[in-house]
């Protein structure tokens, strides 16, 4: 990257351009925030975990047929990707009712949800990403039918993958938040990143948190966890290299 | 009714058993409610207005091939129907984007929505009506997607069938609300009401609120609309039946 510009700076990632048009470079930061933004920290080492964790599943649903953003890790915290027209939804797909769902609506928690609820909210600040329906979303100009049936396929495809992946890394994948985008050739490409920061994981066995819900409840020991997940999904190899031991 | 079982008690309306299992008596009441009921009064002769209107609309739309709860008015307040099993929803149809929905999502005011918007909020006081998606109504157990297809096929044709019955007497249908139930053989019927209480209505010409924003905004003449909008839906010869001149 090397004081390349600025694309697009989120809550927790950077986007910057590269000296080839069609690529990015996505830098994940240190910082964490909950709460539609409302609490915030910087944990040292956590921008590193989930640029190995992310690269590691998009390689595993690239091997299974799903086309992602991540090209390659270039390093530690810094992912070489394809350049998207990013669509502004986050799309949720959730197993097992938990958080947000259960102060919406009269689900029993931890209720199974077979098949998996996906939710679809608009990835706006200033209208703190509401929940979106099929017609509001394509009034609003942000995704055509064909598009969000795409999505709809393309994230179940997804579940289904990373669930037993994870099941096997001895993880309860309980809900996700997957985004979006378009390459030049109009396709619809997953981008953003899958990690902590953006999943629910449970320790399939004792049902412990493994996620950012650690940062939500205020515990103290959030990096450990994101490390030990880093541990249990990145190949040995990987972590050797990317110097996590 | 005479001393009939009251079955279910609103916010504007009860619903009493009959000597017909297969028939209720909807009573409009005259109390009036507003922001999730934080606002209420008791207007007289609104419920009288709300029984004529919702009693034409429900022929109009009988006569256009749509199965509809009403048989017919029994007397001022006192609608005949038949008896559904209630589905708890909040069909919302949107021709043109205001109220709410722009407090929710980026809309410009007045927007026209073509096709409109098809919104469904789960009817449940305790969870403030949250809007839904197809896939939360079907995990709810609420609805069925076969349910959910045939409730938006209903509502798209009864929009049109509205729409030019009103404009032709002068009234612009900006959006309005309805709720289905089941009869005893499983058909999804459209039950409830449609009147100032449930639509927007706005003067084709004009634009002026001929409904029960007049009540949300605090206007002084709510029963004079409730009273216009009466005269200008309903029959000259049932007005002068049911006593208003």
């Amino acid at each position: 990257m090397d004081s390349k510009k600025l694309i697009y700076a989120g809550k927790a990632k950077d986007v910057y351009e590269t000296e080839n048009p069609d690529e990015v470079i996505v830098a994940f930061r240190d910082d964490i925030t909950a709460g539609d933004g409302e609490k915030k920290d910087n944990l040292q080492g956590k921008g590193h975990c989930n640029s190995l964790i992310s690269t590691k599943l998009f390689e595993i649903l690239e091997e299974n047929g799903i086309a992602t953003q991540c090209i390659e890790l270039k390093k530690s915290c810094h992912m070489r990707a394809k350049k998207l027209e990013m669509i502004p939804l986050e799309v949720i797909a959730r197993n097992i009712a938990t958080g947000s769902l259960l102060k919406r609506f009269p689900f029993e928690e931890n209720q199974k949800l077979d098949p998996p609820i996906i939710q679809m909210d608009y990835k706006n600040d200033e209208y703190h990403d509401p929940m979106l329906n099929e017609e509001i979303t394509i009034a609003l100009g942000i995704a055509s039918q064909e598009d969000l049936d795409e999505i709809k396929k393309i994230t179940l495809k997804i579940n289904k993958i990373l669930s037993e992946f994870l099941k096997e890394k001895g993880i309860l994948l309980v809900d996700f938040k997957l985004e979006f985008g378009k390459d030049k050739d109009g396709n619809i490409v997953l981008g953003d990143e899958i990690s902590p920061d953006t999943c629910r994981y449970w320790d399939i066995n004792t049902l412990q948190t493994l996620d950012k819900d650690s940062f939500r409840q205020g515990q103290d020991n959030v990096m450990d966890i994101y490390e030990q997940v880093c541990g249990m999904i990145v190949d040995e190899k990987d972590l050797k290299k990317w110097k996590i031991t």
